[in-house]
């Protein structure tokens, strides 16, 4: 079972139907999650959308037994398990170098879109060469934030300590051939 | 002043420091509206992300006064003024052939992603090739839905009637030189 170091990434190719079971083994942490359909032809590939599966549903998140849809609103991702609490973040963007600068930080402080580019980078599918161009134009899909908890209030997102507990997990099938980089 | 009929498009490029007026002339209409800025040289224009708004301001949704800002987290257009309720949406992707078939509808119907993909390819910015290729891959960048009432209920949404009124308005000033679609 791989585990992935705190600011670093990992991906996991799946064929339909199968599951990968991603356990937050210190609890309370966060792990954003990209999905990415594997294309039999060299062409760019369908990505997993929260847009998409927002307004197809008319939910903010699926629940157990539904799915995440890909940008043609087609099932790509189904939740068969969840033994948190359920709180995962579909709002937020990935923490990214602007981001951080605009805290006080440094822009070369580790971040999530920087390790969605990295894994996309290394990964050896042929049709992944026009994921590295996009991401490089500086497109970034909005990722599902695992285990993040935010709250809205009226207008207002607050981002609240997540709630998993150490060994929580949710098990996701794919529906399509995929990718998963986290 | 030009008139987006039913189910059709317009663009506007503004220079930084301009505003557009957008009318609701009958009331009750939701516009689909997206914004690309003009970069200096040829290369993929940054866009208005509802994505990375939120998460830097950690509201749905700017308020009068506020802005929206781009995929690198940067303003793009500011709300200067607001006559309608203040409902639009931020959540919902734009329609398309895959969701009008999913209706049961014809995936011909009209729809405001078709319309974006029409707008883009009438654009004579040179920038502008790539953002063609990259909405013919499927890419579709979260719409401001203009006057479009979401109402949230736990992780529920629903669309509700919109309740802007003939004449109802919003001014958005550019905060760059882009081009806005609708």
């Amino acid at each position: 079972m791989p585990t992935i170091p705190a600011r670093r990434f990992a991906m996991q190719r799946l064929h339909a139907g199968q599951s990968i079971k991603v356990i937050d083994s210190s609890g309370g942490q966060v792990i954003d999650t990209w999905a990415f359909t594997i294309p039999s032809t060299p062409a760019f590939p369908r990505y997993m959308s929260m847009t998409h599966t927002r307004s197809t549903l008319q939910k903010l998140l699926p629940s157990v037994n539904e799915s995440f849809l890909d940008n043609r609103r087609d099932p790509i991702l189904t939740i068969v398990e969840d033994t948190s609490p359920g709180a995962h973040d579909v709002l937020y963007a990935a923490c990214s170098p602007e981001r951080y600068l605009q805290l006080g930080g440094h822009k070369d402080h580790d971040n999530c879109a920087d390790n969605l580019r990295s894994a996309v980078q290394q990964c050896t599918e042929p049709s992944f060469s026009h994921v590295v161009g996009f991401l490089e134009s500086g497109w970034m899909p909005d990722p599902l934030n695992l285990f993040m908890k935010v709250n809205i209030n009226g207008t207002k997102l607050q981002c609240l300590d997540p709630d998993s507990k150490a060994g929580d997990y949710i098990v996701l099938k794919a529906e399509q051939e995929c990718i998963i980089m986290q």
